[in-house]
């Protein structure tokens, strides 16, 4: 009852909430683009710990993060919630779920898409929350991870690193930062940063038929990694690795790279951090020095 | 591994299980229509009790069931799943993933969807699976709740009540059956019946601004509600109420109605269990006695 008075209603789905599914109206135009992430108390986020609007806003975020990984435009978000009988602190079961929507709802007004439908249930283990989230590609179709080829540069949106001790759970996705460089540049492949960029570096490149190098003096190490860790080196290891960025990893051609880079079209910024190269392999490498071997390592979750 | 090589491929959503996105084509003409659900052991179902390939089957047919409310044709379905660390028995959570796709898969073939996507995660809690299915409606539009009209029939599909002692893990969806009947007859609302006759009907009443009345002569009792009841008061009870039976209510035209029930187009059956009415309210008749009041309850998951 809280839901249906509390989430805006929306002419694109009219009957998400009052029938069996909802109604979507589509443009024939693109491609349907969706993703689903399953977000648990534990894993993803200590419920105990945090405000649980923040967790809320969360299980949405990291799906926004995979629909501007496409460059694809937000429509509509599904909400599948297991609630725990008996949540951590004061809380009840219904209270949760209002805290988790007061974290949802924002976030979608945000992104103007509709919360469209759900299931929310309560059962005898932790908090699982559930979102599928559906968006179109534009007029120039589907960013994916496999359109990369050799000498591409490789850029990245904002910075890396240490998002666990701040960000991870208030991040913007980058869903904007996405359709305004699908739009204006030619991009040859991109994702989102969710595992580390040296593993999710090697996944765009081994897609694309490639391998990668990434040059660790021109990482943009975020604020959190620099404080959070003792040295430079310890910084830059959390950069490549710590996972939970939500960045944009972009491959583009040379000419086009720099082209973006002059534009200075992001307000978060976008820096070249590597190339893809021919040989197979995640190469690391530092100046002028020989790229070494680099382990594909990062957050798997 | 084991779901990229074992969930079949499919030219409908190429990126699905290598990409961050799933993409769909969708012809341009009908609405998308989505739904989603998740189910937990030990609320839908109790792992320790049965093969968790049933689990699996029955959170996605529970959304088909939800797509052929709508009479919608069913695309495609995305599976997220939080696996317990240990689960019942000796199987490792990796194990229950495949046991719970082997349960999914011929599923999804038998209604041609493609499994286009999916998160599945651990956690220290109880399996818990949300399945978020893609429909596309026809070109008669999708089938709601709100279009029925004082005087209608209301006619269920097969048989109701017992469905937790027989059927409710695995009964077919009545997908081919929703869109048959949309396509050939004229239905002014429908809905699936997933917790209740008396509570169902009084919902598909209330969204077309109507009264219920239903002949609780002409149920068509399940054999499984009349074996587990002791008379047939009791299992007259149970088909008005047990819940997951995941058949079709459909309000139409007395005429139509006739012309369906004349016609046979079910393999199934169809049968005329009562109407709606212009007083509000759910009510009960009994041949020609005058109708009482029925209370609108049900299985509330």
């Amino acid at each position: 009852m809280w839901l249906r008075e509390n989430i805006p209603s929306d002419k694109r789905s009219p009957l998400g909430l009052r029938d069996d599914a909802a109604c979507l109206d589509f443009a024939g135009d693109g491609q349907l683009v969706v993703t689903t992430d399953l977000l648990s108390d534990g894993v993803d986020f200590r419920l105990a710990e945090i405000d649980p609007q923040r967790a809320g806003r969360k299980a949405l975020a990291v799906n926004l993060s995979d629909l501007a990984a496409m460059a694809a435009k937000p429509i509509a978000a599904f909400v599948s919630i297991a609630l725990p009988r008996h949540p951590p602190g004061d809380r009840t079961p219904l209270d949760l779920a209002i805290a988790l929507y007061r974290g949802l709802i924002p976030l979608a007004k945000e992104f103007d898409i509709t919360l469209a439908g759900g299931d929310t249930n309560s059962h005898d283990g932790p908090l699982v929350i559930s979102v599928t989230a559906i968006g179109q590609s534009t007029a120039r179709r589907p960013l994916t991870r496999s359109g990369g080829l050799p000498g591409d540069w490789l850029l990245v949106t904002g910075h890396l690193g240490g998002s666990l001790a701040s960000h991870h759970l208030d991040f913007i996705p980058r869903v904007r930062e996405a359709l305004l460089l699908h739009d204006r540049y030619d991009l040859h492949a991109g994702m989102d940063i969710s595992d580390g960029l040296a593993l999710d570096a090697s996944r765009l490149a081994a897609e694309s038929g490639c391998g990668a190098i990434i040059r660790t003096d021109r990482l943009p190490v975020s604020s959190a990694a620099v404080h959070s860790n003792d040295s430079p080196e310890a910084a830059i290891r959390a950069a490549l690795r710590d996972g939970e960025d939500f960045e944009l990893l972009i491959a583009a051609s040379p000419e086009v790279a720099r082209a973006m880079i002059a534009d200075r079209p992001l307000d978060c910024g976008l820096t070249h951090i590597g190339e893809l190269a021919s040989a197979r392999g995640l190469w690391c490498r530092q100046g002028d020095e020989a790229p070494k071997p680099l382990e594909p390592e990062g957050w798997l979750h």
